[in-house]
C-alpha cells in the first residue's frame, strides 16, 4: 500500500499515466488502450471468480470488485482498469429493490411510473457504498506499486440511462414508457431524472474522494433519442453531473451508443473524453463535436470474433483517423471498442490489440 | 371485383394515388400516409382473425394475408396497404426450415455459416409463393373497388437483413456471426447475400407481376454497419435487387432502422423513396440524401402512448420538416412512423394520426 499523496503530487502522477495523458492534451508515452466490459465473462479467472457469486454480491465485496477490476490489467497490460460494477449499483445502493438477472439483466421490483413512484426515490448515502471505497482505496495502491502506469477510471450510469431502467423495469428495446412520461408529464420527468442525477454525482464523487484518476459517465442508451429530445430531456441533468464532479479535475468520459447524431450535444455537457461507437469513423465524429476534447474508441466488439489479418487491418485504420482527427483539433484518442466486449470474445486477442496499439 | 387492366391504365391509375404522387414527384391529392407494421397486433380485429393460426400460416394463407392486409385500411383510412408477410417468408418459400415462435422472432433450424451452408441456400420457384399472388389479386381488386386512394406495398427484407438471420438462426443483439463471415471470408460473404438477393429479386418480381403499386424493402438491421462496411459488403446486393425490379417502373421504398449514416449510400442503392426512423429530422435527411428522392416517415413509435397534444405536435413538425426537405429537393413525403407500430399501441390513435396528416 502507497502512502496518501496530496492532490498536486496526485495530479503530477496522474499526467504520466498515458491515459490522462491522452485525456488532457498532453503527450502521452504510447498511445492508451483500454476495453469497455474488460472485467468479465471474456476472461475464464473471471468466470471462476464470479462462480457462486451473484453480480450484485461481486459489485458491493470489495476483495471480489477489486480483483475482478485487476484481472485485465494483469492479463492484458490496458492502460487503465475500469472500477468493477453496474449500471444500477448505485440504485440499489440507495435502496430500490431490483437485482441483476443472469439473461436478463436489471430486474427493478417496483418500477417508478408516476409522481407518486418519483417521490419515493432515495438519496444515497456514501456509507451504503463504502465497500466500493474500500475497493478503490485497495485498487489505487496495487496500481501505484505494481501498475504504475494504469489508471483507474470511476463508472456511472447516467440518469436517463438509469431513469429508462427504472421506468421500464429493466432492459427495453423500445424504450415506449420511459418516452411516455418523458413526453406526458416533463416536469415529473424531471424531478425524476434530477433525483437519479444526484445519486450519480454522490457515486462519482465518493469514487473521486476514493482516488480513482478519471471516471467514464455510461448513456448507454441515449442514442434511442432524437438529438432534439436529448438536448430537452437528457443533457442538462447529465451535464450537471459532469459539472458537479468537475472540482477534482480528473477527465469525465461520456459515452453511448448509437450517439452519432448527439457527439457534439454530449460533448458540449462537459465531457473531456467523447466515446464513439464503430458507425462513425473518429475523424467523422470529431468534425460533428469540434472543439478540443479526446476521442475513445472505436473498434466493432463484433470484429473480435474475424481472423486477426481484419482485426490488425482495423485497428491501424481506427488509429489513423484518431490520428486525423487529434491532426484538426481534437485533444488526444484513447484506443477502445465502439461498445463493451462480448462475452464469447477470445481474450488472447484483446491482449495483441493492446500489444499493437502500443506500436501505432 | 374489378376488370383487369392494361399496363398503361394501371399507370395512370397508380400516380392518383396519393402515395404514388408523392413517390414520384407528382402532386398528391393529400399528403400519403400510413404505418409499418400497421396489420397487425395493435389490432384487436387481427388477434381475432389470427387466433388459432401460426404467423408463417397467416403469411402463406391467400385468405389470411388478405384480411389481414386489409384491416388498417378499413379501421385507419391510410393511403396504403401493406402485405402482410415477415422477412423470413421467401426464405421459408424456397425450402430453408424456420420458424417463427412467438415472443422471440424468426428461429433458423440450421443456420448458415460456411461455405457449404451458403451452396445449400435454394432459388424461389414462383410456384412456392403462389398462394401469395393469389393474396395480392384479391387486394388489388378490392383496394381498385372499396378503397380507390389506397395503394398496395409490397414487402421484402434485404439480402442483408436475410443474411443476418440465417448466419445467427434468428434475432441478434450485435450481429458477431454475420459480421465474423463478413469479414473473415469476404467471397463467401458475397456468394451468400447474391443467393439472398435473387430470392428476394424473385419474391418482389412476383408480387409486382400480381399487382403491387409499390414495394418497400426493409433492410431492418443494417445500420448496425458502419457507412463503409455498408457500401463495401451491403448496398451492391440491394442496389441489385431494386435495380431488377426497375423495370417495372413502380416506385420502390427502402428503410432500415438507425440508419442516419447510411441514408445517402441507401437512396444510392436506388431507392425512389428513403425511410427515416425517428432520430433524424426529415429536413436534416433531405441533406444527407441529397438528390431528389422522396422521404418517407418519421414519428416515434414510442410516442403513440403519450397523450395527443404531444402527438398532435409531433406530427405538426415532422409534416413542417418534411415540407423544408421538399423545398430543399425532396421529391414528396410520405408520413409513417420511424419504425414499425409497437403491439400495445392503441390503435384509435393511429386513426386520429391519419385524420391529422391529411389536414396538414
Amino acid at each position: 500500500m502507497s502512502l496518501p499523496t496530496t492532490p498536486s503530487a496526485t495530479a503530477a502522477a496522474a499526467t504520466r499515466l498515458p491515459l490522462i495523458a491522452a485525456a488532457t492534451g498532453a503527450t502521452p508515452d504510447r498511445r492508451p488502450v483500454w476495453f469497455m466490459r474488460q472485467a468479465g465473462r471474456s476472461l475464464p479467472e473471471y468466470r471462476e471468480v464470479r462462480a457462486g457469486h451473484g453480480m450484485l454480491e461481486a459489485c458491493f465485496d470489495a476483495d471480489l470488485l477489486t480483483e475482478i477490476t485487476l484481472q485485465p490489467v494483469r492479463r492484458h497490460g490496458v492502460d487503465a482498469a475500469i472500477l468493477f460494477s453496474d449500471i444500477v449499483v448505485p440504485l440499489r445502493a440507495a435502496g430500490i429493490d431490483l437485482d441483476i438477472v443472469a439473461g436478463t439483466g436489471p430486474v427493478i421490483a417496483e418500477p417508478v411510473r408516476d409522481r407518486a413512484g418519483i417521490a419515493t426515490i432515495p438519496q444515497l448515502l456514501p456509507e451504503s457504498v463504502g465497500s466500493v471505497a474500500r475497493g478503490i482505496g485497495t485498487l489505487t495502491a496495487v496500481l501505484r506499486s505494481d501498475h504504475p502506469g494504469t489508471a483507474l477510471i470511476g463508472f456511472a450510469g447516467a440518469p436517463f440511462t438509469l431513469a429508462s431502467y427504472l421506468i421500464e423495469g429493466g432492459p427495453s428495446r423500445n424504450y415506449e414508457r420511459t418516452k411516455s412520461l418523458m413526453y406526458s408529464d416533463p416536469e415529473a420527468w424531471h424531478q425524476l431524472v434530477g433525483r437519479l442525477a444526484d445519486i450519480t454525482i454522490a457515486f462519482l464523487r465518493m469514487q473521486l474522494e476514493a482516488g480513482v484518476d478519471a471516471v467514464q459517465l455510461f448513456d448507454s442508451w441515449a442514442g434511442m433519442l432524437s438529438l432534439a429530445d436529448y438536448r430537452e430531456y437528457v443533457q442538462p441533468h447529465s451535464a450537471r453531473v459532469l459539472a458537479e464532479v468537475a472540482d477534482f479535475g480528473r477527465p469525465r468520459i461520456h459515452f453511448g451508443v448509437g450517439t452519432g447524431e448527439l457527439l457534439a450535444a454530449m460533448g458540449e455537457a462537459g465531457a473531456d473524453v467523447v466515446g464513439v461507437d464503430w458507425r462513425l469513423p473518429l475523424d467523422t465524429a470529431q468534425r460533428r463535436i469540434g472543439g478540443d476534447r479526446a476521442l475513445q474508441g472505436n473498434l466493432d466488439p463484433a470484429i473480435l470474433s474475424a481472423p486477426w489479418a481484419v482485426i490488425d487491418r482495423e485497428v491501424r485504420r481506427i488509429c489513423a483517423e484518431a490520428d486525423a482527427a487529434i491532426a484538426t483539433g481534437a485533444r488526444g484518442h484513447i484506443f477502445n471498442l465502439g461498445h463493451g466486449v462480448l462475452p464469447e470474445t477470445d481474450p488472447t486477442v484483446l491482449t495483441r490489440i493492446v500489444e499493437l496499439v502500443h506500436t501505432l
